[in-house]
């Protein structure tokens, strides 16, 4: 029996084929392709990048690489630091001038090492650029949002095979976050509390959903989720702010995220993904309703025009089914 | 330099690169895989479909196949007219049952061609089928959204390779359908004017953006296109139900939709596509502010992180110039 889902923030219907799943075999391995250029993100090629915005070098050990996380502006940016924030009209249309920011986060000096294959320490050090470089360009008035996202393997949208992720900072609230936003406010204004500190209240006592918990980490399958073993990982404290993450936090979000990850590659047979962190806008006000989050999306399906023509998604794999099955991969030597 | 373009309709945000445009021909061509298996829509195998909701029969003719348009159920529906439009909660969460409707027209008897390539008369009937099945499918009060949508080729969605495309009749209205209402009522509200047939009469001074213009229809790329190459075609009259769509409309249609589709597998080697028929909702009163309209999106770029995250959309190839690139190519015999 089908069966349709609502995403109790945005308000987006799933369609859930409870009756015949399809279950994480059922999806063909897509073998990454590999490139036989020269890696612009492998230590000793550093000049095929801009310069570095930010570099973490440990100490100098003899044959290891000289840095252990570089930050470059991306060098095909879709947006620029030099561009104007000038508004035009055209008619009935209007356009902005294309400033922002675009950089890119090298993950490792290790060209075959993804987050799951990391050690713990490296991938701490990932999130702490990201901190890091969300502190730095918040300081800019002129960005009023930050996204920070990795696409891994070409089906998901990646040109370079070197473990990286992305970030964009822009002079506009993005829509699918003012949505989130709005979502949340809805329901804050008539239950008094945050949406998502009650998904994973209600999570913690149902246990259905539940991928991985660690610290004050929560990874789950959302019960309206879009796509076949899409999983979010949630602090279980309340806060809007991805970038006020304490130390100690990092650590438990390497731990969870580290494990997400390699759960995915064991189950779903190294999939290619993208993985976003949604925060609240820098200068949003609404810091009670809205609560930071990761949201990992394998790429199994194909959105089509079903999808395109209504904002509504097909989803052949249940979440609570999807959950299962990673929850039953080990989670790495933690 | 990239521009920021906002959709006048839904407020959505395009970054497009006006600097370093993607041509027509730097899209590899994906060629489409053949299938071996034996085809359910071909004639002489109808029994492998569920029986016939709708079937257009041509004077028997020898040799030809017994009838030129089949509608008939899916066999794999996403909802079922069977299931119940129930709803319930599951603490925090919404869940209604799988009621609906999914049907698929098959376009022609004929295998291997698709719309480009069918004669206009055989375009005409599949759209007559369409509004056919749209005004038997609004009797049922329990339909408050039909959407007709067609999935070409893999990359876009397609399981079979036999033209054809599907209506899925909905108990609820979607979300993307609410979007484009609300900001077309904000616009009537201000302007009180509609904003497509605003979009139609700048194109019409401007002609920057025009692919075809035939009868009562014009096809363009929009200004904030979320994808290159995507085209829209609208009738210049406003109207907002697609099902009230006359006869003679049926043929300018056709020879819109025969002309845009071919243009298209000229200039773009055969893309795959997915193409969705925007209409107001049955029971909708916003009929002064909506107008329908067909989207075509090919499948040439892929949808990663930052789309994801934002609901923004990177496109590569200014609408300007695909649309130059569409005029281009040759209509067809018409």
């Amino acid at each position: 029996m089908p069966q349709l889902r609502k995403d109790p923030i945005t308000g987006r219907w799933v369609i859930v084929n409870v009756e015949e799943p399809m279950r994480a075999d059922a999806f063909k391995a897509r073998p990454h392709q590999r490139s036989s250029k020269t890696c612009s993100f492998c230590p000793g090629n550093e000049s095929m990048t801009p310069p570095e915005i930010l570099v973490y070098k440990k100490p100098a050990v003899k044959g290891a690489a000289p840095w252990q996380i570089r930050v470059v502006p991306n060098k095909f940016p879709a947006l620029r630091i030099e561009e104007s924030t000038d508004k035009y009209a055209f008619g009935i249309y209007d356009k902005l001038g294309g400033f922002g920011a675009h950089e890119v986060i090298v993950e490792t000096p290790d060209h075959d090492k993804q987050i799951a294959d990391l050690p713990l320490e490296q991938v701490e050090l990932v999130l702490k650029a990201y901190r890091e470089r969300c502190l730095d360009l918040r300081k800019d008035p002129r960005f009023k949002y930050i996204l920070i996202f990795k696409n891994y393997g070409q089906a998901a949208g990646a040109s370079l095979e070197h473990p990286h992720s992305q970030l964009i900072a822009l002079p506009i609230v993005p829509s699918r976050v003012q949505g989130e936003i709005k979502g949340s406010v809805s329901h804050y204004e008539y239950a008094e509390r945050c949406i998502y500190c009650d998904m994973v209240n209600q999570e913690r006592a149902e246990r259905k959903l539940t991928v991985f918990e660690e610290g004050d980490f929560l990874g789950f399958c959302p019960f309206a989720s879009r796509f076949p073993f899409e999983t979010w990982v949630l602090p279980k404290s309340h806060e809007a702010h991805f970038d006020a993450i304490s130390d100690d936090d990092l650590k438990g979000l390497a731990k969870a995220l580290k494990a997400v990850f390699l759960k995915m590659k064991l189950a779903l047979k190294d999939p290619a993904y993208n993985f976003m962190i949604h925060t609240i806008p820098i200068y949003a006000k609404e810091a009670e309703a809205y609560h930071w989050h990761i949201e990992i999306i394998p790429h199994l399906t194909r959105v089509a025009g079903f999808e395109l023509g209504t904002g509504f998604y097909l989803n052949p794999t249940p979440p609570e089914l999807a959950a299962e099955t990673l929850r039953g991969q080990p989670a790495g030597m933690l």
